[in-house]
C-alpha cells in the first residue's frame, strides 16, 4: 500500500509538472530524447530561483568562496589527468540474438534479487561476493563467467547468447576544430569540478584569495548513462552545483565534518522535514577520497543521493601538476605551532556537490500537496505546491474581481507598482476562486484581489496560499508584506 | 593613430580581463583550447547580472512573455527540419603541402582586399561578383576555379596545390546511448531558438499563452568554428540569450518594428554613448527571413553586430510542422474586422538574439578607462571600470580604516547589515587609497570606511566610484544608498 501511494505520488508529481510548464519530455513533438528533459515556463522560473539560492548562500554569504564559470569544452588531457579517460566506464555485455546492450552489473544484480526473493539467500550472498570481487579486480571475463554460470537470459530474446564483457566509457565526445589531417577529440565535462581545479591558480592569484577558500560553480554536465531513468533523477544532460574548499593539510577532516553540517542546514531551512534527509557515509571510497557522504533525500523510489561531500585529498590538484608540468601549489605565509610559515603545499580539497535537477524533483515533490478541504456538508479538496516563497515562480498574482467598472485598470496599477520587484502576473478570466486555485496549483504565495471598494479607500485583500486566510490590507503595505516572505533575507539567514 | 590606439583598446581589455578574474583562457595550464574561455569569480558575476538584466527586462516586465530552459541535446530531426543539417556549412578547401585547412570564401575576401589595397578596383568588384555567385549557387568547383585563376597560394606554405572545395558543417555531433547496433549521432544544438519552436505547443497551452506572446531563453550553443578570433566575439562554446515572438500573420512587420525599438532602448538603459550604436539592416536575407536587423556596437575593430533581429515568418514552425508530423497551429478566437474569428493558423515569429559573451566584451570596453588625474604638482591616473551599478560584481566594499581598535569588528558589523542583501566584500590589507583604486579596477560603485569617529556615531565615510566623492553618512543610510543605485528598479524603469 505504502509503494502504491510512493508510485503514485511519483506519477502525481511528473504529470503535474507536465500540466502545469515545469518540466517538458525534450523534443517531444518527435517522440521525445530519452532521458532529456526541457523545463517549461514555471520550471525554468523554479530552477533559476534554487540556483539563486545556492549561489548566495556559498558566495554571497561566505568572504573566502567565489563563483566561476569555465566551458563545458576542455582540454582532453584534463580528463587523462582526472581518471576519466580510464576510469568512466560501465561493463557492457550485448546479446547476440535481440542486439540488446545491458551493464553486465546491473544483469547480475537483477539475478541476486531474484535469488533472495525466492529465499535463496545463501546463493544471493553468494553471487554479490563474487561480483564485488570481480568489478573491484576489473575482471571483466569473470563477469562473463558469472552470468553464464548462473544462466543468465536476455529480458527480450530469452537467450544466453552473449558477447564479451566490454568497458564503455560515459563520457561523450566530439570533433574539435577542421584540421585537414583528423580532428582533436575533445569530451564534454561529466563534471563541472575538473573546471574549478585547472583554474585554481588563477583565481587564487587574481582573487588574492587565502586559504582556506572556496571555488563555486553551477553549469551543465553530460553522462552516456546506458540505462536512464526515474524521470529528471539521471539524465544525460544535466546540470550541477559544485564547490572546491581548498584547505590545509591535515585540516581536511575538520573541514568534511564543517560542510557536511553546513549542507544539510541548508537544505533543511527550505523547510523539508527533517526526517526526509540521512546521511549515508560511503563505505568504499573512490580513489581519490579519504572520507565521502551523501545527504539523501526520501523520494517515493527510496532514499537517494542528491548531494555528495567528499573530501578529495590533494588528488585533483596533484594529478593536474604531473600532467600539465604546472606547479599547482600554495604558498601559506601564516605560521604554525612552532612559529614557522606553513610554506608550500599542494592544498587538500573538500567538495560538495549538488545534481541541481534531483534537487528540482525533491523540492516538486516534497511540496506537492492534494489537501482535504471537505466539510460535513460538502466534500471538496484543492492541489497545492507548498513551495518555499523564496523558491516560488510567480510571487503575487493581481486580480480585477470583475472585467468592468474600472477594477482592470486599478488592478494594473497594483501590478505596475509591484512587477519591478517581484514576479508577478495578472489574470482576468474565471470566477475568483478559480483562478485561486490555478496559483494554488503552481505554489504562488500571494494573490491580490482589487475589487469596487478598492475603488473607494485603496485597499486590496491579500490571499495567503497555505492558510486560504483572506486580510485587508492597503495597497502600500504590498510591497513589505510580500517581501517579508520572498527575500532571499529571510531564506539566507537560516541557511 | 586611432587604429593603434583600439588595438590598445582591445589589448588593455584582455589583459585587464585576465588580471582581475573576469575571463581567463580555457585549460591554460594546459596551454589552452583554441576559442574557448571560462569566465573567472568577477567575470562570472557580471556575466550572472547580465543575464539577470535581459531576463527581468524580458520575462518579469513583458506579461506576454515567459521563459523556458531547454536542453543542448535534442532530437536529429530538428536540426534537418530547421535546416542546419544541410545549410549550416562553410566552404573548406586544404592545402596538401602545408596540410593546412582555409574557408574558401576567406581566402577569395583575403584576395579582394589586396586588390583593393593595390588599387586595382575593378579585379576587386569582378572577384567579388564572380565569388557571391559562386557562394549564391554554391558551386564549390567554381569557388576552387577562382581560387587557380587568381592564383592564391597557401600564406603557410606558399604553393597552389589544393584539394577540392567541400562543405564542412559547423554543428558538432556525439554518440548517444550505447546501442549494440551503432549509436545515434546527435548535435550540440548550434542555437537556442529551435529549443523554443519545438517547445511551442506545449509552453503556449500550459501557460494559456494568447498572441502575441513571446518564449524567452538563455542558454549554451556550439559552433565548429574553422577560424575563431578576436578573444570572446567568436567562440565555439558560447551563450545566445534569444527570445522569439510569435505574432498573427500580416502583424509581423509592425512587431518587427517594435522589438527593433526595444533592443535598442534595453541597451541604451546601460549608459553606453548613442552614437556607439547603430542598425544595419539586412540587405541579403536568411531563406528564413523576411527583414532582419542587427543592432552594432563600435568595438574596436569595427561596427559589429551584438544583437539581432530578424522577422522569422512561419518557417520554422511550418518545417517542424512537415518534420514531426504534428499541427503547430494556434486558435486565434479573437474577432477580425469582419467579426469573424481569425481562426487556425501558424503563427510568424519576431526573433530578438544576442551574443551573451559580445554583450560582455561590449560592457567592459564600454566600462574601462584610464582616467587622467593629473594636477599641477602631480602626475596621477587610476583604471577605472564604470560599469553600471546594477551590473557590478561586487556591490560595495567594506573598509576599516586600521586593523585595530575595533574597527575590523565594526567593519564585519556594516558588512553583515549589508551582505544578505548586495553582494560585498571586506578588506582591511593594504592603504585605504589602494584599496580603494583596486575597486574602482572592478568597478565596484561604493566603498565604505569604518574609522574612529563610526566607533563615537555610528557614521561612515562612502566614496562613489565614478566621482571619487566621500560623503560621511550614517550606517543605517547605507541600505538605500546603495540600493537606490543597484536595484533593478531603476535599470528596468528605463529600458
Amino acid at each position: 500500500m505504502a509503494q502504491k501511494n510512493n508510485d503514485e505520488l511519483f506519477k502525481n508529481v511528473i504529470s503535474h509538472a507536465k500540466e502545469y510548464g515545469f518540466v517538458f519530455q525534450s523534443s517531444e513533438i518527435y517522440d521525445g530524447l530519452s532521458a532529456v528533459y526541457d523545463y517549461g515556463q514555471l520550471g525554468a522560473e523554479l530552477k533559476n530561483n534554487i540556483k539563486t539560492y545556492w549561489w548566495k548562500s556559498m558566495v554571497q554569504m561566505h568572504e573566502n568562496i567565489v563563483g566561476i564559470d569555465s566551458a563545458i569544452f576542455m582540454h582532453p588531457k584534463i580528463w587523462k589527468a582526472s581518471g576519466h579517460v580510464d576510469g568512466f566506464n560501465d561493463p557492457m555485455i550485448d546479446n547476440k540474438d535481440s542486439k540488446k546492450r545491458y551493464r553486465a552489473d546491473q544483469l547480475l544484480e537483477d539475478k541476486i534479487a531474484k535469488y533472495e526473493k525466492d529465499g535463496k539467500t545463501e546463493k544471493a550472498a553468494k553471487l554479490q561476493a563474487d561480483m564485488d570481487d570481480a568489478l573491484k579486480a576489473e575482471d571483466l571475463p569473470r563477469l562473463k563467467a558469472l552470468i553464464e554460470e548462473h544462466e543468465i537470459a536476455c529480458p527480450v530474446s530469452g537467450t544466453k547468447n552473449w558477447t564479451d564483457v566490454r568497458q564503455f566509457n560515459l563520457m561523450f565526445s566530439t570533433q574539435f576544430g577542421a584540421m585537414a589531417e583528423g580532428s582533436d577529440q575533445v569530451y564534454l565535462r561529466p563534471e563541472t569540478a575538473q573546471g574549478i581545479f585547472v583554474n585554481f591558480l588563477n583565481v587564487q592569484k587574481t582573487g588574492r584569495m587565502k586559504i582556506p577558500f572556496g571555488i563555486a560553480q553551477i553549469g551543465k554536465a553530460f553522462r552516456n548513462e546506458v540505462i536512464a531513468r526515474q524521470f529528471i533523477m539521471r539524465m544525460r544532460e544535466f546540470e550541477q552545483m559544485e564547490m572546491q574548499f581548498f584547505v590545509r593539510p591535515g585540516e581536511d577532516k575538520k573541514w568534511f565534518e564543517y560542510w557536511k553540517e553546513a549542507r544539510l542546514k541548508w537544505h533543511k531551512a527550505l523547510g523539508t522535514p527533517t526526517e526526509k534527509y540521512r546521511y549515508h557515509d560511503h563505505v568504499k571510497l573512490a580513489h581519490y577520497a579519504n572520507a565521502a557522504t551523501d545527504i539523501e533525500f526520501e523520494f517515493p523510489f527510496g532514499f537517494k543521493e542528491v548531494e555528495g561531500i567528499h573530501s578529495r585529498t590533494d588528488f585533483d590538484l596533484s594529478q593536474h601538476q604531473e600532467f600539465s608540468g604546472k606547479k599547482m601549489q600554495y604558498f601559506d605565509a601564516e605560521l604554525d605551532e612552532n612559529g614557522k610559515p606553513y610554506g608550500n603545499y599542494v592544498p587538500y580539497v573538500i567538495e560538495t556537490s549538488i545534481g541541481l535537477d534531483r534537487m528540482f524533483l525533491l523540492t516538486m515533490m516534497n511540496a506537492l500537496e492534494e489537501e482535504d478541504l471537505s466539510t460535513p456538508e460538502k466534500q471538496d479538496s484543492r492541489t497545492l505546491l507548498r513551495l518555499h516563497p523564496a523558491l516560488a515562480p510567480i510571487k503575487a498574482a493581481i486580480f480585477p474581481l470583475t472585467k468592468k467598472d474600472g477594477l482592470p485598470e486599478k488592478a494594473r496599477e497594483v501590478m505596475d507598482a509591484l512587477k519591478f520587484d517581484f514576479n508577478c502576473i495578472y489574470e482576468e478570466k474565471d470566477a475568483i476562486g478559480k483562478r485561486y486555485r490555478r496559483q494554488d496549483a503552481v505554489g504562488t504565495p500571494f494573490c491580490i484581489t482589487v475589487d469596487h471598494q478598492t475603488l473607494e479607500d485603496n485597499t486590496v485583500t491579500i490571499r495567503h496560499r497555505d492558510t486560504m486566510e483572506q486580510q485587508r490590507i492597503e495597497i502600500k503595505d504590498l510591497h513589505w508584506t510580500i517581501e517579508s516572505k520572498v527575500s532571499w533575507r529571510s531564506l539566507l539567514s537560516q541557511s
